[in-house]
């Protein structure tokens, strides 16, 4: 028997959840869930599309949502409300406001008793994972997160709400001689400026003041304004065929002291390279739905995050199988 | 009220986590237990020695016993005997025959109703955890696990057995190219050969045969004759001042592929660089035995590995701060 999963909101991450279910065995597609006309939806595996109104309808096919849609204003609602009546997972991902959602998720889960596993993904997801670990271990230390290089999507959409901007990617990139200071063991206080640039590809329209575009990016509060900011003018041909796809990655250290003395220094690193940030994402989603559905499986509910999940249920395989192969 | 540590075994990993526990706010070290005489015991911290065999008498004092034996002779047969009347954490570190040591441990664990946390430390212990992740996010890939630059203990130990020799000590020495190869998605196939190099420092006794004694090194099965190994011979001032610490460290990889087509490809890499193996290790027996009384406190019982251990546990902040502030 096959663990059962429902794709909700059909996107660059549930395509990506829909082609890493396949590399699992264990699990299997129910289908798609939409609030677009369902017809009007092609799937990747031409898996059925169902209108999200109707996703009651489904219930007991249905062993874990996979919830695709956007932290800004999917998420909020769709987490709790679909929580009450399935095991969910989502990868809400506005660090700021976790703490809020997982009030409103814990208590629709606790009422429905499902188990709803929110903010899964790489940050947050495995690169809090790790921060969390090498915390544990050296307690005395500092922690260092750098992102990309990779495409921010956020920053990508800022650029194109200017007047002018036709299309626009944007990449962070770590700042090596941060990265090896710390690596170094240097244990440097780092600046915004100092840990990352910000190299931005602009289409601009024909009759744009291309000078003002890059004026109005360098100056952008919150997104560039605390950056080095770079920004090159290409053509619309160019950009579909360097900047079409979603590389991202980024890297989690700490550097900390053991010893009577603290006279002991030791670097963590945990580190991503990563062709396509949505499929990524997707599939830790998928490691995390099996979890949720063991989990739910062994009685538990409420909302959990990556911290509360054993290992071992991320794995298909039994865990004296484990031990024997990879501990 | 903090957690009671009791130490079993005063070497160098004992050593560690007595430093270690000083990190700790919500940990205390109740005393040390040996198979010396406790009078000719001194500890680094000034803390109380009894001999092992009292052990029973400190029973209602101690919540978890941290065992820092050897793998070879003193774990098999010390964490069964302890985990029938203590929760413990040990380090037990012969991959091939941990199947059967859990098994041990688990009868022993589960009569006495302790948590009993074997395989603790870097590998097996975060590597195996980094092993597992990242197997579960992308079953369609491939591991690597290198090792150093670091000192093994083991090797070193091997070449002190030779005729003529007076001290040791063996690097291990990941090669940079296969590293590289896999860093770059290259997914190679890599001999034993083509991951590591040994390096050895030897001191010999004035009047040895030189030559002998590093053909016997080169040629030393299991050791040695598998590798590309080099040999210099030093003397007894140079092995001091050069090579008294115990740095080690290593790097897991996986490089995987998503993608309806297998057209993406990801690397997730975990690596440490550690001043002192055995400090290290004791740091990460240390975050366990935390996780072993919370676990205990449950009401579970039997024996556990890395693998079973939600990560929250590992560390002494609430969920809620945990969710805050890293997640």
């Amino acid at each position: 028997m096959k663990i059962r999963i429902g794709i909700v909101g059909y996107g660059n991450l549930g395509r990506g959840v829909e082609c890493a279910l396949k590399q699992n065995g264990d699990m299997e597609l129910y289908g798609v869930f939409t609030r677009r006309a369902p017809e009007s939806v092609k799937t990747l595996t031409n898996v059925n599309v169902y209108h999200i109104d109707d996703i009651l309808k489904h219930k007991e096919n249905i062993d874990v949502l996979v919830i695709c849609g956007g932290s800004a204003t999917d998420l909020p609602t769709q987490t709790p409300q679909l929580a009450h009546n399935f095991n969910v997972v989502d990868s809400f991902d506005t660090h700021a406001k976790i703490p809020e959602h997982f009030e409103r998720v814990d208590k629709a889960a606790k009422e429905g008793k499902n188990v709803a596993m929110i903010s899964v993904g790489w940050d947050p997801g495995m690169f809090s994972l790790n921060r969390l670990y090498a915390e544990a271990i050296l307690p005395e230390g500092k922690d260092y997160t750098f992102w990309g290089k990779g495409v921010s999507q956020g920053h990508s959409d800022a650029i194109r709400r200017i007047e002018g901007v036709i299309d626009a990617r944007q990449y962070t990139i770590p700042v090596d001689e941060a990265l090896n200071s710390v690596r170094d063991g240097e244990n440097p206080e780092l600046t915004t400026r100092q840990k990352h640039i910000r190299e931005c590809f602009v289409v601009a329209a024909d009759n744009a003041d291309k000078e003002l575009i890059e004026k109005q990016i360098k100056e952008m509060p919150n997104y560039f304004a605390d950056y080095d900011t770079t920004v090159h003018f290409i053509s619309m041909e160019e950009m579909k065929e360097n900047h079409s796809t979603l590389p991202h990655g980024g890297v989690v250290l700490r550097s900390g002291k053991t010893g009577l003395n603290s006279e002991n220094n030791h670097i963590i690193e945990y580190s991503l390279k990563l062709d396509s940030n949505p499929e990524f994402t997707a599939s830790v989603l998928v490691a995390f739905a099996r979890a949720a559905f063991r989990m739910s499986g062994e009685g538990m509910y409420g909302c959990k995050t990556v911290f509360d999940v054993p290992p071992a249920y991320l794995s298909s395989e039994s865990g004296e199988n484990l031990r024997k192969r990879i501990l």
